[in-house]
Order: C-alpha cells, then structure tokens, then sequence
C-alpha cells in the first residue's frame, strides 16, 4: 500500500479514480508518455480476467495463435473503411537500427488485415470453416489524452478473429462472443451491462455491424467494455479470400472479431470501489481473504496457519499479513487493496473461541466460531459477489432516464451523468447534434424493448428505433 | 497437416527444419518480413512452457509486472554498453499518427532500462528487496537474417528482473534461476544442456556475468536456450536506484535479469525430430495420443468413446481422428505432428480384445490388450519422455571432442559439427581468432570440470580454464 489519502469519491470523481489505482498499486506511470506500468496487483486482475476468458473461448472451440506487430503500410491500406478510421491513431515504425525501411510499418492497432493475409493462405475449403482463432497480444493507440486503464496508448487486449462459410453461422458468433462477454462480466465482474447493436456513425472501421456491451460507471458516465463485429464479407473480398463449396464452386467466406481489453479493470474499479480504495468482486480478486494476526502468540499463529492450509486445499486465495506493521495499517491495507474478506485473530477473541471476520463490501464487522470459519467465508464471499452486482444494478437503473423531449435531454446532460433512453429518427444527423450539442454519445440500440413509442427526440420525425445516449469514458 | 514432402534430415538439415516447421503447422510466413505467424498448434506448445515455467517463477516468488513496449531513445541510452549492444538492432517508432514524435522511441529490443526506470520509483527501504518481477512479452530485434523460432524480428518471451540488497544475493538469484531453465529442459523438454559462464565477449550488453545454457541440435552446431545476467549495481548506479539499509544508511542494489524464448521450441525440433516430422516429448506435447478409428463400427466407436474419457479423466489429452481421410492420411498425419502415441482401433483387432500402440519416438508398434491400454500408455509416456533425453544425450556426447592442437580443432571446424572441449588462456584474441579463422564461437566456461590440462590451443601460452567452442544458430 501506498501511504497517501484517497481523494473523496463524490468530491472529485476522477481524481479519485488515479488516487485508488496509484494508492493500491495496480498501476505506475512511466517514462513512456501515455504508457503505463501495469503493477503485480494490477496485473494478477487481468490474469485472472485473462485466465476465465481463454478457458471459455477455448471450451467454444477457439485456438490460439500469434501473429506479428508490424503492420506494412500497404497491408493496413487493403480495406477503405478500415484504413482511414486507424491510420491517423497509429504508431509508425520507419527505422530497422540504422536504416530507413522501405516501406513504414505500424504497430498493430487492431490485426484484422494479419488475419485476413493469413486466411488467405491458409483457406481452401470448406472443410477449413469455421475458422476460429484468438490471439492475447498488446495493440497500440495514439491517444492524445490518456486514462490508466480506460484509454491509453498501448493496451492488453484479446482479439478473435473467426471465419465462416455463411452469413447466419458469422452473424450467430458475433453474437454469441458479445453474450460471452456479457455473461463474464455479469457473473465474475458483478458488472450489470447493456447489450445492443451501435449506431452506423459508432461502429466499427471496416464492420457491416458491431456490437457492444455497455456498462455505467459510479459516476453514471458510459464505458464500452467489449465488441464484437460482424464484417460481411468486406475484409474477404478486399482481401480476395476464397474457399470451395461442397459443390467444388468458389466462395467468399463470412468475417467477424471480438475484443476485450484491459480496461475491464477500470470498469471494475469505476463500477465496485469507495472512499477506503478497491473494492473487488469474490471471483476476480486475485486474493480473498487477508489473515491479520493481531498478537503473534503461539495460539494466535497455530489457527492462522490452519486457517491458511484449509483456505488453500479449499481453493480460496489468502495472505496473512505478519509483517511489523500497526494492526490499524493492516486493516486500511486490506481495506485500500479491496480484499473480499478480512481475518482479525487475536489472543482475546480467541480465548471466547471467536474470531472477526471483515466483509470489504459493507465493512461490516462479524463475530465467527472459530468452527464455523470455512462455512461463513464461503457464504460470505457469495454474498458479497452478489450484493456488488445488485448495488451496481440499482445504482444503474436509477439513472436510466425515459426522456421524450430535447430539453428534458438538454437538462440531463447538464446533470451528473446516466443514459437517456429516446426514440430516435435513425438519422445520423441528429445523432451528432446531440453529440455536438449535448456531449451525449450514442450508445446502443439494445436488442428487445426497443419499440419506438413516440417521435425522434432530436428532429421530432418519425422514430425508427428507442436507443441510449450517455456520456462516455 | 501440411500436404508436402519433408526433406531428409541428414540430406539438408536446414531444408529439413523449415519443412518440418511447415507441414506440422507450426508456423506461417507472413507479409512482414522476418516476422513469423505462429499457428495454432505451435502456439500451444508455447503456451505449455509458459504454463509450467509461470507456476515456477511464481512458486519462487516472482511476480508478473507488464511493462511499456516502447522505451524513448534518452532512456535507452542510460547505461553506456547497453545502449551500444542494443541501438544498432532496434526498431524505431519515429511518428505518432501524423506527427512526428518529439523523441523518437524504440520497441524494446530487452527491458532493463523500463524496470529500472520503474525501480527508482517503488524501492525506497531494505523493506522492498529483494524484488523479484518477471514478465512475458514480446521484443524485437532487427535481425539480417531470420529463421522461424531462431532468429526473428519479434520474439516472444519472458524476462526475469530481480533488485536484492547484497551481491551475494543477487548472484544467487541468477544461478538459481539458471538452474530452473536447466531442470525445464531436461524434465520437460527432454534436452541436455551444458551449464556455465559466457567468456566477456559473449556476455549480455551491461552485465557483469552472463551464465547461459547450450544445448546441442541433432546437427553438432549449438543453440543457446536460455540466459541469466549479474548485473553487479551497472545498472543501478546509471539510474541512481538507492534503498535505506537496517542502519538507515543509503546503499546501492544488486540487479539480475533471465530471459528465455520461443527459440525453445527450434531448439525442441532440432533435438527430437525425424524424416517423418515432429517428435514432441510427452511432457511438453500439446496433444499426447491421437486415437485413430480404423473403420466407424459401433464397437469401434464405443471403445474409442471410452478410452477418450479415460484419458481425460487421467489428465492425458487426446483427440480422436473421425476424418473422413483414410487411415495411411490418419497415420501419416500423427507422426508429422509428433503426438508420442497412436492408438489405432480396428474391427478386426477388437474381435481379439486388443488395439494397436504406436510409439512415435520409435515408430513400434505394440498390441496391447484392451484392459491393459491406460497402464501401458502411462508406461509409454514415461517411457518415450526418457528414451528421447538419453537418445539426446548420447548423441550429444558423442559430439563433444577433447582437442589438444590448433590442426584438430581446425580440423573439427571442417565437419558436421559439434563441440570442442580445449584450454584456453582467457585471451580475446585467442577467441576472435578461432572465431574468424574456424567460425567457432566460444559457448561457455562449464561450472565443474574446468581446470585446464594443457597450454591454450590457439596461442600455446598458459591456460587459464577448459572452454567450449562450437558453431552456433
């Protein structure tokens, strides 16, 4: 822990924000303008984020593989659309040591063009789809303005790439990697989300549609927290990708992609955390429970050290804390960390054969039997999961605003935040009026209830659709 | 697999290697020059080192850490040797979208520079060592001339960087996790290695010491498959790291770093392969047995179903070959991929209640009773993982020549390949001149065994210590 205050939550939200991430040692800014440290704690997160996600991909029949950084110039340039939306947020690489390269190349923004020039190659039949790969690898972003976890120059990502003889069986993976995500984020980040298709203006370069999970943060401000793209046959016909059918005729195979990145850790940490610091979730936290002796008595270290061995033939992650330290600096520790569970055993409450167990969500304080220990940190770490996802969920749903005219959006955007839900005309224009007007970005267009049930909230024309606007991270 | 001809190994061994690579799937050129696409199954040989090698560091404390791809020029150039080994062979990130960057950046080629950039930052006390970080990544470097898996421009990888309080200390961290990369190789990768020092010529740019282990391929020439570095407090002192000791008194740290690469996976191939392709220790095999149904039958099929779930049930993957390929395809397919066993099933065996068992390391093929098929794969298993070290091990020695003159070390360098043991008298000159007159590289200085027995075999004059020299990959 690093010893320095948290700024309040509700006094000044963003720097409360770098306060936590820097106070619990998730992250260090570094010499690299725009580039940050991803610190061991910070870094168990995503490997846990990383090691839940790649089981479930893989159990879908995804394989891993890797392909290079470098972009040629030239390769980036195959896909129009896709092109002109990364080439001016690229890094470009211009010297091999001493010499000027032939031809620049950049560092991959995203691979769908890698994909596709191996894809090429390596499909010919029917037989060869799907194809389903994935690859864990960083990706790099010329942002202007920076954000430890939510917006930074380079970012650990996840990004599958799959390819299929049919438009249904595309169309059906893309949807089925978002609900993915969805159920990941529900069931292990206690992250409510909105599932929905984004606008044409909002998609993605290159995609026919793209789709995304949207979450509320504390603030009531949006973060896309996962897409996943269904690209037509658009990369496969700029890139001339071709298989035999059954009937021995050439086809052009259907596309898509899906990332999450990294910062699912902002989300969480936007989503679950307070004024002590972190507040993490039972199944993603890397440790959950801190063991704190308060007296290293002979009684007080023997069922420490029991409790340890039964936690981890359990498979529940556990630290005692025996260092030197005051026991009130081991409590704002495991506070600052965000450690689901505190254990506070000392020679006192022992003698009544009881210990303190501290829940991280609520702070509340529980007297346990000591025979009873394993069955209450059980129940607890499930109620803590579910009351982090509940709370979120509340807190989410009461600022979701059914709004039916400009100024009532006018007057929302003025506020502190949350999503307005409009009946829209579908017409891009007045989606960037709200933009420009209001700082309100299209979010999604979810997929049920979305009826239109009155006119556009922009031009008052007739409404195709009922879509969300928010601010965004 | 691949539908091509692998060359023969002792025909054109370098034809034999690509071929291999090739039609096992391991790998894919790519568009950018010198970079590889590692495919699937390839991949998921990286991914088994890195599972076991991961649990490794982390059971001896090491965290994972990720940092920065890039490093800007000003920080590279902070140690002095360092900066002069690595600038020549970097790429050069030059412009940021339209601009041009203000610094021009390189993609770190190694990262000693960024942690110790991040370690004057976070070490304050006695309190904070030793540290001990590692990280997985990627580097680049900007070779002339690539190889897959041996010499590429980007290289996956892990880096080990440790800070401890005392030399000692420090110099203990680097032999020890010496000795992890040993233990892997041997245990899993079923490859000998010779342990020791490199001469100052070969050392790693800024260390004090570097310790390597050299494995030997099928072919006598030497490939370096793993490196520590003491860094002493070089480093260090460059970047004015300082940690309050007991006595509150400021002292300087001792550094290490260890970094080994997907160059195992070379080194795997030139060590166990044939002219049917890929041989693959059990240990480190991706896929263990490959269960090949001659003809669908229900009985068939019914003891395949079985045997697959046994397998899991006993943490032995398998898959099952229902191609409709024939089974010569099927055959040919198991020995390309180097799966250690093949278990064909057929209708006709089964009415004798037995299958047939091929081994790949040996190609026999063994009947086996039905009752008796997971005892004896577990058999086989252990069995190829030994048969695999000691065929190594004895081929290797057989390559290593006790030479005496500069004309029988002249007239090794003519031949296949191999080692030479000699004495030297510590001299660079002597190196550079069996480097340029022979092409001998000197490999290292072995940790035992070393007192010299005779004059320098270069220059005649007092030896210093048995070294070897061999060509290199």
């Amino acid at each position: 822990m690093n010893n320095e205050k948290i700024t309040k939550r509700d006094e000044d939200f963003a720097k409360w924000y770098t306060d936590v991430i820097r106070v619990a040692d998730l992250v260090d800014y570094s010499s690299v303008k725009g580039s940050m440290i991803i610190r061991p704690y910070g870094y168990a997160i995503w490997e846990k984020m990383v090691d839940v996600l790649d089981k479930e991909f893989k159990k879908l029949g995804h394989q891993n593989v890797q392909m290079p950084m470098f972009i040629p110039e030239s390769l980036l340039q195959v896909e129009k659309d896709h092109v002109e939306g990364f080439a001016p947020e690229v890094a470009w690489v211009t010297h091999g040591g001493n010499e000027e390269l032939e031809e620049r190349m950049c560092v991959r923004p995203t691979s769908e063009t890698l994909f596709c020039d191996h894809f090429k190659k390596i499909i010919k039949s029917y037989r060869d789809l799907p194809l389903l790969y994935n690859q864990w690898c960083t990706i790099v972003r010329w942002e202007r303005t920076t954000r430890p976890f939510l917006r930074s120059r380079e970012i650990l990502w996840q990004e599958g790439h799959t390819m299929h003889a049919t438009a249904k069986e595309a169309l059906d993976e893309t949807l089925r990697m978002l609900k993915v995500y969805e159920d990941f984020q529900r069931d292990y980040l206690a992250m409510p989300v909105i599932v929905g298709k984004k606008t044409d203006k909002e998609k993605f370069a290159g995609a026919e549609e793209t789709y995304t999970i949207e979450a509320m943060m504390y603030d009531g401000v949006a973060l896309q927290n996962g897409t996943s793209h269904y690209f037509g046959q658009n990369f496969a016909k700029a890139f001339d990708i071709k298989f035999l059918n059954k009937d021995n005729k050439l086809e052009t195979p259907y596309q898509t992609s899906w990332g999450c990145t990294t910062r699912m850790i902002g989300g969480l940490i936007m989503t679950h955390s307070d004024d002590a610091g972190l507040v993490l979730p039972p199944k993603i936290a890397p440790i959950k429970i801190d063991i704190i002796p308060i007296k290293d008595t002979d009684n007080v270290m023997k069922l420490v050290n029991e409790l340890k061995l039964k936690f981890e033939e359990s498979d529940i992650s556990c630290i005692v804390d025996n260092s030197d330290k005051s026991p009130g600096f081991k409590f704002a520790n495991a506070e600052v960390k965000g450690y689901p569970l505190r254990i506070e055993i000392g020679p006192r409450d022992l003698e009544n054969d009881k210990v303190v167990i501290v829940r991280r969500d609520t702070l509340e304080k529980i007297d346990v039997k000591v025979e009873d220990i394993l069955t209450k940190v059980n129940e607890l770490l499930k109620e803590i999961q579910d009351n982090l996802y509940n709370r979120a969920l509340k807190r989410r749903d009461s600022m979701i605003y059914n709004l039916n005219t400009y100024d009532e959006l006018r007057e929302m955007s003025q506020k502190e935040g949350g999503f307005a839900f409009v009946n829209w005309c579908g017409n891009v224009d007045c989606e960037n009026k709200i933009k420009d007007d209001l700082g309100l970005k299209s979010r999604c267009i979810p997929f049920t209830n979305n009826e239109p049930d009155g006119k556009c909230i922009c031009c008052g024309g007739e409404a195709k659709t009922k879509i969300y606007f928010g601010k965004q991270y």
